[in-house]
């Protein structure tokens, strides 16, 4: 049981204003299959040119990641270019070389396509598209939970094809201003029930620095803030690494048996940011590389100390003020 | 026992992309007595013209909240105009009057000078140290718990003073962009370490629609996501209602007696979202003028239900990975 991943494996060239990479290990499948793969096997459905460098085979090939659906072909492997400002939120885009990507067409080995869990990736929305005919399809017809992430480029250049994904999956991730952006209003809630009424039923709203949000259809509500990091020193993939984390562990839910629980999305919502966390503290993946599934509790764990709070709450009755026994009754309720 | 604060008591006119109100009631002290008061009773430090409607005096009556140190005086009152764009996140001034409040010298009255808990709202840092001078020497010399409020404008004209309140606070609540202002760093951690080091044990960041964070001096830190409104009506005043959730309820802990703990301290950080998030739901101060503990209650919990997740989490140890005992440790060790 694994987690199918379709997205970009990529030669990325990061400057901050403190340093500079030149050809990392990037792209979201990257990111997010050495994520997930703390949690669960991944297999990565990606394409890569024939200089795509061996060591990095390597690392994907040192965590359960399966690589039959790895495509190495002639040609140059796609290469992003990035620089980031002083506060590490914005960046610009230096270059993006599509190279063998640019004639990608996903193809789904047979052995992939049972899986329960598939992750799109933020690509092209065809591409996603053509990934979903092909999974499920194979001789039982099983459907799985299908993830989808997007970027504003798709947006504004395939509304209908992203359209047309987004009525297929049931999880969609996406950035805050990008789901303004998707459903034209400025209010976030109003966002989601848009993309709710297309058919996903959890929204995933990723809030980088702030955390991020989960929206479910049943109208239930989850917030997680984000783990305050000391210093960021490259935030490059920390959105796929959140998509990693929270898939990752939505397929551990899974494979202990049953279904998935609002319990179990909102700790998913956790793991995501522990390994967007993470992601941020070293260039490209190499705080993935070394991390331990001893960090994430670690981390788990100072998550539970800085949110959870005293669930009720005492008054002297002061000013005629006592809300004591409605509080503890309104938390049963809730609860319950 | 009471909350002395001192601030602006103002009359603003406020323009929305929906709706638009004329000399309603407002100013920084408005707001948080308003908010402060349905925890425990609020002394206020303020000024007034005789332009200033009796049914607003009427609505702060309304409350636990003591008008001795509220001076009127011939001249007009404080004013001030705004208009929000379409997110309400962003926002113009259109006009500042300062009226009598451009020669307002606070006079803290004797019944003030021993309450256990002082705020210094957002006004200039020198009103803000002749109230500091002025509270404490009654007779017994107590040490209030001193909360401080500012904003950018201080920050660009008035930095030595601001600079010396800070120093003679316990709690500094402050805007996140502006903590990076003050301290000159993107690094909002090496600003909040800035602000601690010239004196305040707590330093509250607020982050407007994205919640609030606490860092203390002992190193703990607690965050609190924003309550998922569905409308904002109205932001004006929803930080200073924020402060009065924040401090009405510690004066309400401080109250039952003992030293505030770290617990207090978080739910006080919860109490202050509710009390932020209510504020923007009506036109200036309108629904903190109907607001009842049992609407504080219900909102707790809901806070309560979002935020709360199972604090350790199984795996059946796939990939080796079984981090369900080291996470309770660490959860218990965190705890203790």
């Amino acid at each position: 049981m694994a987690i199918v991943v379709v997205g970009s494996v990529a030669l990325d060239t990061i400057e901050t204003p403190f340093d500079r990479l030149d050809d990392a290990l990037g792209g979201a499948a990257s990111y997010f299959s050495l994520a997930a793969s703390l949690y669960a096997p991944v297999d990565l459905v990606a394409v890569i040119g024939d200089d795509f460098p061996a060591r990095y085979l390597d690392d994907l090939r040192s965590r359960p990641i399966d690589l039959t659906g790895l495509r190495s072909v002639p040609g140059k492997t796609f290469r992003w270019g990035g620089r980031y400002y002083l506060d590490m939120n914005t960046r610009d885009t230096l270059f993006t070389e599509l190279g063998v990507f640019a004639d990608f067409a996903p193809d789904v080995p047979a052995s992939y396509r049972q899986q329960p869990i598939l992750f799109l990736a933020n690509i092209h929305p065809q591409l996603q598209l053509n990934v979903l005919r092909q999974m499920g399809n194979g001789d039982g017809g099983q459907r799985p939970l299908r993830a989808l992430d997007t970027m504003n480029l798709w947006i504004e250049t395939e509304r209908d094809a992203l359209t047309e994904v987004i009525r297929q999956v049931d999880v969609m991730l996406i950035a805050e201003e990008e789901a303004r952006q998707y459903a034209d209003t400025p209010s976030l809630r109003a966002a989601v029930r848009h993309i709710m009424s297309l058919g996903p039923r959890q929204v995933v709203i990723k809030q980088g620095s702030y955390g991020a949000l989960l929206f479910s259809a049943d109208g239930s509500y989850h917030a997680a803030p984000a783990y305050p990091l000391e210093d960021v020193h490259d935030p490059t993939g920390a959105g796929d690494s959140f998509a990693g984390g929270f898939l990752g562990y939505l397929a551990q839910r899974l494979r202990n048996g049953g279904e998935l629980t609002h319990g179990d999305y909102h700790r998913a919502l956790i793991h995501g940011n522990i390994l967007g966390s993470y992601a941020c503290e070293e260039f490209s993946v190499k705080r993935l590389l070394t991390l331990t599934p001893e960090n994430i509790a670690t981390r788990y764990a100072e998550f539970v100390s800085f949110t959870h709070f005293e669930g009720d709450w005492q008054t002297n009755g002061a000013n005629g003020f006592n809300g004591t026994n409605s509080a503890r009754q309104t938390e049963k309720q809730t609860e319950a």
